[in-house]
């Protein structure tokens, strides 16, 4: 019954559902099955598909449904760099899996000129993970009942939410009425998890409560205002998860030997495109490709790749100095962990181990600000190498022409 | 001298860098090397990145720099599902790579409900890739010259951008204003690539053309109103990739009996969460979690992961009809290919193989439009899913006992 | 020396320039003076402008500077409308101050629908009046101390921001930081006043507190985190001024009656138009007009005609009920205020007055209130007079013939 | 029958309704009978709002429905200043009706330092008044057919549209489809009309013709994709009325004698404030206060002042240059007329002959350029104003200390 042939027969003849095998096989075995019956019905050879290296049986049904095998992405690293965080500290090399070449390279130089300037600073600024159910009610008048309900209870709501988690801590809880809608956002502290989970879990007892003592009746867990996986200035003006800032100063000859440019001709570049440019396409993400430092040490470490999209609201910031160039990159809304989901297959969790970073943090929660500012440090440099490339073919030469 | 432990002694002591071994050994073997070196480094166990099996030569230099080896992701796989498309015909199985547990199961039961009901409808109602140089001019009247000058002579910006290029086609150029910069964007018909290499070297020499024969001064190829990577307006309204949508008409016995919920139930659900609350939260993703799905089949296939920031601008509707439920998913902006970039790679190329679109369609650019048109149902599939589920705890019992 | 033809006659020889005409003479007489020599100069008849029948002295200096004499705006009145409000109980005429035909007939029309259902319920949901000051930091480290000192001294700020005003309640403080920027977003209950003057003024002092204790020097007393007269996210998500939702149930009878249409028909057609059609646009307004009525009761009432961009920043919802129609408008940030600014002068004194929301609320605060809950169930008027005005024509027929 | 006090009569016991009066008496009667039966429902004195001086006879039914009399708002005048735009040329005196203190004086100053630098360029880059219909289709399948229709058809949707009006010209048709809903982009040249009557007609009978050649049938003539009135993405990126920039380079001298600051501390300003401030609050409005200007242009020349909305979408830009500083501003939308709606009334149609813009211009369409050009410069001269304003308080000071 455990034979892949067998399955593959089973799954053809409709005897089983793609779903099942598992009820009849190991991991191993089912994914098998299932790629010699895909093989034979699409025609494709999945062995490379096949070729994974994690353990199966930890993948299936905690990561993945119907597994088949594993996808596998080339992996590079850039660094060293020097971080001087609020959590990070000392030199990091930084894991990033990607098929975009070049961005390996670009990320590297950036953390190169930020190593000579002495490293970079970087803090989180705001933190918080955020869930906000909907609740239907009659009309505005109910709605101000509920949230005044809400206002008084907070401590009740508190204790229910906090019951469902040995980490989380609500932070705090923003009512939003629109017509017969109240959105409760719920904000929390989940230390070294991303905290999705922790934080539904934790918002649906809290919406239950709001239910049994109110009129108001919960139509979704998440009613959008959360927001997750969606851009949203919410995120981008409130944060979600770490809003962490990276900041260097590099020296005028750096920029001038390194990076064959100037502070002047970065600023003005950095102006046009990632200020005006993307105020002019109506943009959350003031930045010239963060999502991509972003993408690739998400894919790297275990993180909701989908979250990328929050991870590009961020604003990239240049100005000439006395002694050089000031450049940053704030992240409004970099959801991270270094533990739960992702984080523990084999790879990634390699990956945070390479970084230190690996499991929890001390204190609880440092680890995954301590990745957030990491993060933030190889965006930044990403923005410096990828702006220093262009100015040094075009702006620097026209400032040199124009005495600008 | 190719024996990485050597070249890890050489890492160490300085004599190389990371991003020369290459110089001196094969992809593996440079591999290997930093494997060794940054395990000494950081203490941590990299073999699991070690045991990857694609072609390392073909990744390094590629898809990566400063190669170490492979991040591992499970894949899944949901369907099949028959999809009706404009370029996508058939039945499909859809690959996708992800870390989060449910997700596959949740499109699953999306596509079986679709195919239950003969299959979705999908169609890419625009396509262009787009590049937006920003150019320098002394103010605002110069700048009427040159975007006078750019309309005037479009074709012969048409033929510079197209001698770059065997397969892309210029679609147009539009021109922005602000103050001293001119940004005109570029859009092109990349045919099955996702087009952005071709796109951006067909435009620097269309830029070089408008310096030459114009004042304008470029300062930056990519003036941030192309846009990639960011949460960007431009994008959601106008397009970027396929714009593409996927709808089907769910029967309400199939709702009712299959999803356990009602049509009038999930058009509530998604008009208080995909539509006003992502109102309120200034999105421009008006759905539920259409970036989950675009970030899993991203991964599986070698799209740029970066680019699920894009794949997020998606519209989801749903209206009750006689005959049961419309549901529809429109992404503004979903940027893929089938030739170029990540999807040369083993696993990626195989997960290509698997949908039966890898490599150029016929005629051009149909294999990518197929691939987008399946991406948007199986993004589809997870909507319907996702609020059937909480439709059908919340809402359906509401819409009994109220009489709604 | 005080006659106006003296005067102009000096203007034209270049003794005296524009503003200095009130140092010559009383107020009358200046813009008398001006209107002549501008007749002379541009040969326009402005005669029309000169026939201003408010206290010439009371505005000059005080609402305008260079007085020429007055703008005129036909005013009509909508109503009577009961209101069931946090603040506004009763009847009222709206005051509507436009050009624009047809408005003041559409805005009547919604509000005897609204009458005809026993009137609207309306609350202030949430309320402040903001002013968030930019300051310069040397980076992220320094910034993360600043907010640091900010959260620790939220009293002492407090003191210092209420010493400036004997109304205003500072309500709270929240930091923002970008890169070497630290913006600090005050926000204050105003009471019956708009408060943008009490609030900047309470604010000077605060952050000169600020700059006196901390590293932070400021930049600009607003750094457009306010966000004052553009239109912002943070607005529209966070409120500003009065945030205010104003609803009606509108009996199923009704709405065919004197509407002639149905709830089905107006819920799709606010649906297509409203919230998917304002999605696609990458909009903050998800409304048909409702900036129409808040300009027209802006310009009647005396509030500042700038601020009618965050008024637009409104979300309209219908849904069908068992017993009709449920039709909500909210308005995150409608800036109002009952005394001060424009509130004085004779026509906008007089139009508060013939609402009887003229001067200061008992308790304070309750005639701004009032004030935002009667312009929200204007406006809600306008929505469904507009909506069922375009359902009429089209939907309902169709709805007809298609039975759904 | 025709004595305003029978009328009133009337209006109390129920016989007439405030909207009848007209057909019992002329404009000015009803007017005077309204505010009888308004002051003893409300006990307010409407004398000041009776006080009007335009031709009741005009307003009443053409811009105003149940008149009581009119609003009276004071009007100063800021310049002149030189302007050399595409269509404006030579001084202006711009009239500004406002409640607001100091914001006259504030663009006065602006526009004395543009004047002294040798005037302000203008530049209308972009044209196009718009209108989006929805229209139901069944799904995907059929939009596509509907929008290739649209496609092919565009000369007979043109001619259509342009049999309805002798001024207006279909410049082009955009198609959006979201799920089974079309919208249609409708862009019109309406010369010297604001022109949203007339679009509004054109756009219909075309609607009509595209509801009579396909299935599509028209929901509402405004699907919000237009996007009037509504802070909206599509207006701020694409253009709606005129989009136009007004630039001016300032001596350094000048910056440092007449507006006590340095071109350096501006650029910083503008830079923290007007760029990354907004940039932080999610919004469209990159500047420091442009929708005051236009608010107030708008008020005094008969614009709709709902439409301030969309004027506010304007992007103010700084850089610091060797001869001293370059300061622009371009306004994405700003939508103006000089014939037709509130042009017509007596201080309105005064203020446009003031800048000798009133009616019609040569070639038609000149005069409402010329318009938004002014208006561009007006609110340029705002930005300069308030900008060196806090300047010159704190950054001068700070640049000389630092000497930065």
């Amino acid at each position: 019954m455990t034979n892949p042939a067998d399955l593959a027969d089973q799954l053809r003849s409709g005897e089983l559902r793609l779903y099942e095998l598992e009820d009849h096989a190991d991991a191993d075995t089912a994914a098998e099955a299932r790629r010699r019956f895909l093989a034979e019905e699409t025609g494709a050879d999945l062995d490379a598909i096949g070729a994974y290296s994690f353990e199966a049986a930890k993948a299936s049904g905690a990561a993945v449904e119907n597994m088949v095998g594993g996808a596998q992405v080339p992996l590079g690293v850039a660094g060293p760099v020097a971080v001087d965080g609020g959590s990070a500290t000392g030199e990091y090399y930084l894991p990033l899996a990607t098929t975009e070449g070049a961005l390996v390279a670009s990320v590297n130089r950036g953390l190169s000129a930020i190593d000579d300037a002495g490293g970079a600073t970087a803090r989180v600024t705001d933190s918080g993970m955020t869930r906000a159910p909907v609740f239907r009610v009659s009309g505005v008048a109910e709605a101000e009942t509920v949230i005044q309900w809400v206002d008084k209870h907070t401590d009740e709501l508190r204790e229910t939410a906090e019951s469902t988690t040995s980490h989380g801590k609500l932070l705090g809880v923003e009512p939003y009425v629109v017509g017969d809608n109240v959105y409760l956002r719920f904000a929390y502290d989940t230390k070294d998890a991303m905290g999705m989970n922790m934080t539904t879990i934790a918002t649906r007892e809290a919406a239950e409560l709001v239910e049994a003592e109110t009129t108001a009746e919960l139509v979704a867990l998440s009613g959008n205002l959360c927001n997750d996986k969606k851009p949203a200035a919410i995120n981008a003006v409130e944060g979600r998860g770490r809003t962490v800032t990276a900041d260097v100063v590099l020296d005028r000859d750096l920029v001038e030997e390194t990076l064959n440019t100037t502070p002047e001709a970065m600023v003005e570049g950095n102006t046009r495109k990632n200020l005006i440019g993307s105020a002019k396409a109506g943009s959350f993400g003031f930045n010239a490709h963060a999502a991509n430092t972003v993408a690739a040490t998400f894919l790297a470490t275990g993180q909701d790749e989908a979250q990328v999209v929050e991870g590009a609201n961020a604003i990239t910031t240049m100005n000439a100095r006395e002694d050089g160039l000031y450049a940053s990159i704030s992240l409004a809304s970099l959801e991270v962990g270094t533990v739960g989901g992702g984080t523990k297959l084999a790879t990634q969790s390699a990956a945070l181990e390479m970084l230190g970073l690996g499991g929890s943090g001390d204190p609880p929660g440092a680890n995954a600000d301590a990745l957030a500012e990491v993060i933030a440090v190889g965006a930044l440099a990403g923005e410096i190498s990828l702006i220093a490339a262009f100015c040094s073919r075009h702006l620097a030469s026209a400032h040199e022409d124009l005495g600008r």
